[in-house]
């Protein structure tokens, strides 16, 4: 079935229920980052697979609405299937709802899954209309015309125990419960699957990269109920949730759950996090809190278990990416090696690890100009041959039992680099490090650390188009809140126990792009007259290429940082390495 | 009378008229931050002398809420007042409010002058007093026992021309009735004070520093209407207002101006910059739109005519700083000088100086530990001699036609200086350098420069208590918004044409102060396939000491940084000096 043919069955829907505009989101009801396949609509309808987009279809036009990041991909992909590319000039800003206030008449009706929206979005639909009267519905009309469409995942799900996830479920139910309490709230839906993970210590296999469980949660002084598709669990875990104080219900009881809230609670719910269907479900007579959830917060704190196992896991990955960069620099020109075959490796590398459970995320293997698209992935048809010249940008992690990490290295090949070259990749470097080595009172919001990592690079007319870093799941999802290092005014302030990414880039389209991304955990510094200060523990271990490092670019106190990186890396990675590797990776930390 | 008094006789009203609580702000009816005696009820009632702060009086306690600048002056001033000191936890943070919905019974009567509390104050306490059904009255109780309460000022207006103010109030009229239609606003009401002097091109003399006249305006699409005491303008002046297409009415006609405006009518109006009691008088069946006087961010953005006057402003504000500072040098130890009669003398040298019209806010002249008071101001007990030891901060600035200036300046006495105050000397000129050559990317917000100031001082695990920086008026207000170099996440970016401070320090109390303040203008760099960039251009021009610099602790960046700006410095200044001086400016603004 073509997308035109597609499009032809939305559209005649649209009619038939009166229905002007249709806005098909990527969300599923969990507002989620990476989807199942069941809820991968956008793809579905147009073919586009980016991660981020909307779709909006009226009788005369449909359009892609998403960010920069995909303009390339999404112009390649939309040809000819009926829909046009709308660039966003902000990105994750809902530009199309200026686009359908401007568009559609008085008193319009518009339409989308109400499951697949966020309560935020859904609330900005509503205001924003309400000057036209344009009425809002929710339809499904994908559906009926989706021949073979993949069911809901089934994986078993697991938990982890006490002694690995540093805190019971109960103890966490303890700790979310005393935050509703000082908020007031009698209940709380939780929507959102690492929250649910995180809170129940409970992880799956129900999305790509994620290891999540599709599950929903009703939380309230005296109740904990968690909605999820019983034959995911065996009747240990069943048993061994009840005593942790945890309800077990159907997946499908969450709408049976939500309409039995009594009239006029307070509920709090993460507008964020919750689809605006479930959310139409309570008591109207309810008060709401809208804000983030309180467990958003506490994840991001990572336990002394948890860093220590992050730590542990940080080993692994250093000694498989030393692995497989020997492995590429052994090869290169011998063997054929395509970014694909490349990533193929580098997952092998991790899997010879114990506790590796599979990539974080899907490996970002650029050569020379594909690593100029800061979100490339290699498909069969893209796939690049590196051969013994250039740059290869490899930006990839793993999950492990128990720590999920994410890092980014160069690989020059051959020797013939430009001084372009050179440069910025020493910029990259150098704002790496400022960022790695700065000192931060107590309070800092992670827009104050971009600023500080993004000046090496200003100082000479450059700058990146994404954030310098985002927070990062325990054994959980490669990208988690609520703290970010970007531009915008997100006041998040770090605080020890918080770990995130450091990755800042440059990128010279056609050409070839530079990043550098290690893992960092929010540590105690000093404290003084002035304030409690902290600082970085860089957590990431694998060595940095120096060959195209020139030195009169950065400050001593940058040197002295790669230099003392480099010995970390060599003693903590060399115990685990054979005399041919240890041998190697002296040579790559060696102090310049 | 005194303060326990008058606190008798306030509380006295409060029984009769049924109120629990009676708040006393720190504003005018148009919300200054530098009020006219008349205004200065804080003051008037408590003794306290600071410029921010807002009394809370109940039958049971009185108290001052303050930040932490004037804890140690609050502290002295309310000794045996009545008034106990509140030490706010966030500075300008309205906790007041909470400590009244705390502390009230419910449905108890809270009263203001509402001519005094802005719309934003106003509309809080509405919000978070609501659940206890608080009800919120407006009362003057100081009238009935200020005796002799000083006059409303009547100095004279006047009009800046169109030559010198680069925009006639015609065409301000135009470009503001532009930005009401985009925003679909009938109405504005402008109360603040700075925006009509913009406006209007009009100047006065009611408040100390700031060249403001008492008015209020009020804008249609077809009607520009200044509310002014008509005493204050000339036959000639009004005839010119009346030919840009603006009306005059009395100052008092403000009242029925409101109440005129025709039911249903969309109404702009900036909720920091009105107060309470006007805004409530507007028709209720009004739409509001409440957000920044478009006024702030065109008055923000200097245009050429400006930009060439202020520069020429900076020039005579340089020369008599450095007279000012050769003339304490060669009077050190040989004559008494204080706090005082230094600012005086540096008023002297600007006064000798074509066009000056006054200084542009009360000069802080810190000797030694007093320095450590970011906002110190001496009075004739405070009043510390100079000794030929030490370290002595200069904040001062100067009103020209056309022009306002504002520069810290450290003056070392004597060569017996310690390691640690010339480790903070270097480090504070550090940050300033670091903010002045920084280049940015179109888009970057105050809180970024801040980031970038404070990291070298963070490096050594030193921060300062107030922001880097504030916009600056031309022959204006020496703070206007709405750029702002701060920590606080205000997404207000740097534009081409604005003026700011960057202004860093390190407080070591009881001890020390180092400030080292520039003005900078923002100016376009360069275009490139990344962004476009914006610099700054340094307009202050005067020597920085560098008796006191650490080399070694700089970057090869800003010791050219510095030897360029002393190398501007001394082109543009010595012309203007006699020989005596050029050789002293010549000596203070050599290499390192």
């Amino acid at each position: 079935m073509t997308t035109h043919a597609k499009l032809s069955g939305i559209r005649e829907q649209m009619k038939t229920a009166g229905v002007s505009a249709y806005i098909i989101p990527s969300a599923d009801p969990h507002i989620s980052e990476y989807l199942p396949d069941h809820y991968k609509c956008i793809e579905f309808a147009s073919g586009f697979t980016g991660s981020a987009g909307t779709l909006v279809i009226t009788q005369e036009f449909a359009g892609l609405w998403t960010d920069f990041r995909y303009f390339e991909q999404a112009t390649e992909q939309l040809n000819n299937s009926g829909y046009e590319l709308v660039k966003l000039k902000v990105q994750h800003a809902p530009e199309f709802i200026n686009w359908l206030h401007d568009t559609l008449p008085d008193k319009a009706v518009v339409a989308f899954n109400d499951r697949l929206l966020s309560v935020f979005l859904g609330e900005l639909l509503e205001e924003q209309l309400a000057d036209k009267q344009i009425e809002l519905k929710s339809y499904d009309f994908l559906n009926p015309i989706w021949e073979n469409r993949p069911e809901l995942p089934s994986e078993p799900a697991f938990l982890i125990d006490e002694k690995d996830a540093g805190v019971s479920t109960a103890g966490k139910l303890k700790l979310l419960r005393d935050a509703l309490y000082d908020l007031k709230a009698d209940h709380q839906l939780i929507s959102s699957l690492d929250d649910i993970a995180w809170l129940f210590n409970i992880r799956g296999k129900d999305v790509s990269y994620n290891p999540v469980v599709l599950a929903f949660a009703l939380i309230s002084a005296d109740k904990a109920t968690l909605f999820i598709n019983q034959e995911k669990l065996s009747a240990d875990q069943k048993s061994l949730l009840n005593k942790e104080g945890v309800l077990i219900k159907n997946y499908g009881d969450i709408e049976a759950g939500l309409k039995a809230v009594p009239e006029e609670s307070t509920i709090f719910i993460d507008p964020k996090r919750n689809c605006f269907g479930l959310y139409k479900l309570l008591p109207l007579s309810s008060t709401f809190i809208h804000d983030i959830n309180p467990t958003t917060h506490f994840k991001a704190i990572k336990n002394s278990t948890e860093i220590a196992n992050v730590k542990a896991s940080m080993v692994k990955d250093g000694v498989a990416m030393a692995r497989f960069h020997k492995w590429i620099e052994e090869h290169i020109g011998k063997i054929k090696i395509t970014e694909l075959s490349a990533s193929e490796r580098l997952k092998q590398f991790r899997a010879e690890q114990e506790g590796f459970a599979g990539a974080s995320f899907n490996t970002i293997a650029g050569y020379q100009a594909h690593g100029a698209l800061p979100h490339y992935a290699a498909t069969t048809e893209s796939d690049a041959e590196i051969l013994n010249e250039g740059l290869f940008l490899v930006d990839s992690g793993g999950q492990y039992h128990y720590g999920t990490t994410d890092i980014t290295r160069m690989i020059p090949l051959g020797d013939n680099h430009s001084d372009e070259q050179k440069t910025d990749y020493t910029l990259v470097l150098k704002a790496m490090i400022e960022g790695s080595k700065t000192l931060y009172p107590k309070g800092t919001c992670g827009y104050q650390i971009d600023a500080i990592c993004r000046r090496p690079l200003w100082d000479h007319a450059i700058n990146y188009g994404h954030g310098t870093g985002h927070g990062i799941g325990y054994y959980l999802n490669v990208h988690e809140g609520p703290q970010t290092l970007n531009p915008t005014n997100i006041a998040i302030a770090l605080e020890p126990g918080m770990i995130t990414s450091i990755e800042p880039g440059i990128y010279r389209p056609g050409k070839y792009g530079i990043r550098i991304e290690n893992l960092v955990l929010t540590v105690k510094n000093t404290i003084n007259e002035f304030n409690e200060f902290y600082a970085f523990e860089t957590l990431t271990l694998a060595n940095i290429d120096t060959t195209l490092v020139k030195k009169e670019l950065l400050e001593t106190s940058h040197i002295n940082w790669l230099n003392n990186y480099h010995q970390q890396v060599y003693d903590k990675l060399s115990p685990l390495l054979t005399t041919d590797e240890q041998a190697w990776l002296k040579q790559k930390c060696e102090a310049i």
